[in-house]
């Protein structure tokens, strides 16, 4: 037997048993005539203690275990004179009588403690070691727990669970999928799922009527900073429900969610149209912990004489509260800030509201101290306060300034992570107009119905007409996504062929989901969440990297197993490569 | 709103209120001036019924409706005359007073009904409407509360959830990987898991401690019936723990289990050694829902003048209690059974205990009623049973007394799908020698530990070393396997050289494993039970494709989607394909 209790379970109240416990050599102090070894495992951390009074040789022996060795040992509880009251076993240690090592340990490549000092390659090449850190192990747990949290709340509701293919079949539209020849049928391939979506509906026309799945999902894109080649979604799809039927459910299954992992009441959760998240935010994923909302300074800056302006197709303000206090240099850097090429903004103008109600902006040789007065009104400044101003063609200013509102957001304290508020955003346009291939882009994806009175419209006006879709969206970052699904051919049919598929390439990719149509599709509708980024988020980190046991790195490599690797010559002739 | 019940919800209690359902049309009546029809969801089936004398025109609409027209109805509840107590609903119908048709259907390709007229092909084609019929839809309603038990149960014992890379390394040893080419990283391919095997290893090392996963794993084999390209692992794995920490925490597992899904107590799981199971049964995963053992008749058959027993290895009998009904063409049949090639015994010698206690066998020539009498003794034979001989090489011969068993058991009843008996088998051989390349090869994987009295065998005698693994079997087929792991370098290391791995390919292949080893990784050990199997044994079905929502057919092609399927120009190019 490797143990009796773990090494977060001991209390004062086991003082005087005999104990057998296994762990990790943490760290090692040597006082004179004693020994003091801190044993680690997931649950906890126990002090073992030895003494050369007692027994020279053990004593001597445990001076011989180095740091991560994997040791069992069997003792006595006894009360600790220093009691550490910062931890759950602080009021006992374990005065040893004899210990067994497990497994010898070479000294790990970076220190094994909450703050490291690996840089992030090292980590990830050793990531079984940096996995061996309280705050990696932490995420992991969390997610575990946001896991059954979410599983709990679905089952509760009737969800049914169920498993689809991983190998399936390619379809060029939308992302790269990842493929996999098939040696039975050569020249032939399976692609990996970029989401279960036509399954799911597959499984509503079918009459599963509730479905869930936490399930892989794979893209083969350009990497980026923060994207995975695989990721989890929470993916779910209902029967017989309407927008706001899916809207309810899943709010409540965030809310459960926050509650059962965090203990955290999550609060209303607004919905926002996409006009409106763009209008007042610059963003169809606003952050809504703060305000400072972007206003529309045309009617009070332009037909001034003021260029900049008035040959802008949009001025845009945002109000900082306290924001006087800003210095020149704090203003200069906020405006190359946003004159980084990720911004793209040409300047930045601000107006400073004094304390005494007097302005001091960086116009004022175009804007009067009575024009000032009229945009602190529009603003609603108060004294003190700073308005910070964007102008150019209106869709990019508004994004430009929702950059700028988040970054002043995090100065002032407004965006801190243990503070959680979610937002739906619904009526999305359902299409979109590439300007490159002049064509028409799903917004969402091809399988989306647009809301019920603007059928019509999508012969008329596509560009106008409004997608029954609706995403979730927390602390500024989109969490969910969902629609109601067309469920008759004639629609699909025509929302294929809006898109420019020709008839030919819809029966070819699609033609399955078609032809289930036919068959007596009830009307359905469904939302899936990331979970990877629901866990960071949870867990108070920026990157999915952290909430994923064996991430890969930005170029899409494990570079702890050393994967993708070139395969031998039998395996590609086999595959026909 | 499409509904304010389901369709299985609505009971006595309801009757006088007005209700709205959705569904589709199972079967419609036509009666005179009345209608009836029945509506099915998930949850059930309602009658409706039309009146003419009430409603003319709606009763003429209704009968416009087809089978699987998805339909919404508003009416009453009523009593219902005519009440079917075999359903739920049977004591109330709705009286309907109006409805919409959600959607037509065609006419389906074959019937949707507890038994279809549609053969494999077809049904497989049309999978969503084959997963509307009730016994297969309640198969994966059983899979996913499969599922839940699992992970209550394992949950509860504090296991971690933690999810695996699906794009790992390719590793040749073992069966053939389904292979990913990597876009970003030319000429080099990812792998898909055939298990998580050593990153849950490795989640150990890191301290996880408990970890589970129920996940997809892939295995690119030549296709048998009932193999699936995809398939899902109970992947388990603990840290310091001995082989009896394990047998019992899943034990308790597959208890739970039993007793959530299905309300049965499994009762005692007897523990067998692989030399007690082949002896007794013939087979490593022995069918313990009823005797019938297999016995050894050496002593009492040989150095008769008979050369079939006297040239052969080994003879083994069954005793049939109450086999002495068996006609003379039964016994013929039952000859040609064992004849057939899957099987391979050159002849079934029988004798007959008679109701007077006298013999009739089909080798009186050779044997003596007083001789026979000694195999009778032997086998513990009553009046009226039927003794099954079968010689040969000693360990085809238990093969094919354990395929004889089976049958013979099979026709007697003696193997209901509603009666479970699970075992556990221990002590297996480590390692068995492949005949064609004289090569040691592992029998479970090579990460298998050596009970730990053998490890000195290791070098002298590998043959003869028995692994700390164990596998359980349920009604004769094996459901999951496991073992103790190898922990530390030096022993994997040892045996990667029994399995003729050259340090290059060892360290090519697993040196992650074997670094991660040197930083102090703790004993443990794990196992992974098959889902799909499970599944397919507590539903009562030998197919696990019944209990898979699309499944491949045995050429390993999903007919549904078409798949796999060439790739477009474009997509082949970017791969470098």
């Amino acid at each position: 037997m490797h143990r009796t209790h773990t090494c977060g379970e001991l209390r004062s109240t086991h003082i005087g048993e005999e104990v057998t416990l296994s762990g990790w050599v943490q760290r090692r102090r040597d006082f004179g005539a004693m020994t003091f070894i801190d044993l680690r495992d997931r649950y906890g951390i126990t002090q073992l203690s030895f003494n050369e009074d007692q027994d020279k040789s053990l004593n001597s022996e445990a001076r011989s275990l180095g740091r991560e060795f994997v040791i069992k040992v069997i003792g006595y509880v006894i009360e600790r004179s220093n009691k550490n009251l910062n931890i759950p076993t602080g009021e006992i240690e374990i005065q040893v009588t004899r210990f067994e090592v497990l497994n010898a340990a070479l000294t790990p490549p970076f220190t094994i403690e909450e703050d490291t000092d690996g840089g992030e390659e090292i980590r990830l090449k050793y990531r079984y070691l940096d996995l061996r850190r309280t705050p990696i192990q932490d995420k992991l747990i969390l997610r575990s727990k946001l896991n059954k949290a979410v599983r709990d709340y679905l089952n509760e509701a009737d969800f049914i669970d169920v498993e689809t293919p991983v190998l399936i079949k390619s379809t060029p539209e939308g992302a790269r999928d990842f493929v996999v020849p098939s040696r039975m049928n050569e020249g032939q391939y399976y692609a990996l799922p970029q989401s279960p979506q036509t399954f799911k509906q597959l499984l509503m026309v079918s009459g599963f009527d509730k479905y869930y799945q936490i399930v892989k999902c794979f893209r083969d894109e350009d990497f980026r900073a923060d994207r995975q080649p695989e990721f989890t979604q929470i993916d779910c799809e209902m029967s017989f429900v309407e927008r706001d039927d899916i809207l309810s459910t899943f709010e409540g299954m965030i809310r459960s969610v926050f509650k059962q992992v965090k203990n955290i009441e999550l609060g209303e959760i607004p919905r926002l149209t996409y006009e409106d998240a763009i209008r007042r935010f610059g963003s169809d994923k606003p952050d809504m912990r703060f305000g400072m909302e972007l206003i529309d300074m045309d009617t009070v800056t332009k037909g001034n004489g003021f260029g900049v302006f008035d040959n802008a197709d949009s001025v845009v303000a945002i109000n900082v509260s306290g924001g006087n206090t800003y210095t020149r240099k704090q203003l200069d850097e906020l405006t190359d800030w946003v004159k980084r090429p990720q911004i793209g903004a040409m300047g930045l103008i601000y107006c400073r509201i004094n304390e005494d109600g007097s302005f001091k902006s960086s116009v004022d040789k175009f804007f009067s101290q009575e024009q000032l007065a009229q945009w602190s009104l529009v603003c609603e400044s108060k004294p003190n306060d700073l308005i910070l101003l964007l102008s150019g063609q209106k869709d990019k200013v508004r994004k430009q300034m929702n950059e700028l509102r988040l970054f002043v957001g995090e100065k002032e304290g407004l965006r801190p992570k243990t503070k959680f508020k979610a937002c739906w955003i619904i009526d999305f346009p359902l299409v979109e107009k590439d300007d490159e291939s002049n064509r028409w882009h799903a917004m969402h994806h091809p399988f989306t119905s647009p809301i019920p009175s603007h059928r019509e419209l999508m012969h008329t006006d596509p560009g106008n007409v409004k997608a029954n879709a609706y995403d979730m969206a927390i602390n500024g970052m989109e969490v969910g996504g969902g629609s109601i699904r067309i469920h008759d051919k004639a629609l699909q049919k025509q929302m294929f062929d809006l898109l420019g598929f020709t008839e030919k390439e819809a029966q070819e990719q699609f033609g399955f989901l078609m032809n289930a149509f036919e068959y007596g599709a009830p009307p359905h509708g469904g939302i899936a969440f990331g979970l990877d980024r629901l866990t960071a988020i949870l867990a108070g980190t920026d990157s999915i990297r952290d909430v994923i046991a064996f991430p890969k790195n930005n170029m899409g490599r494990d570079v702890m197993i050393d994967a993708p690797a070139s395969l031998n010559k039998d395996q590609q002739k086999e595959l026909g490569l």
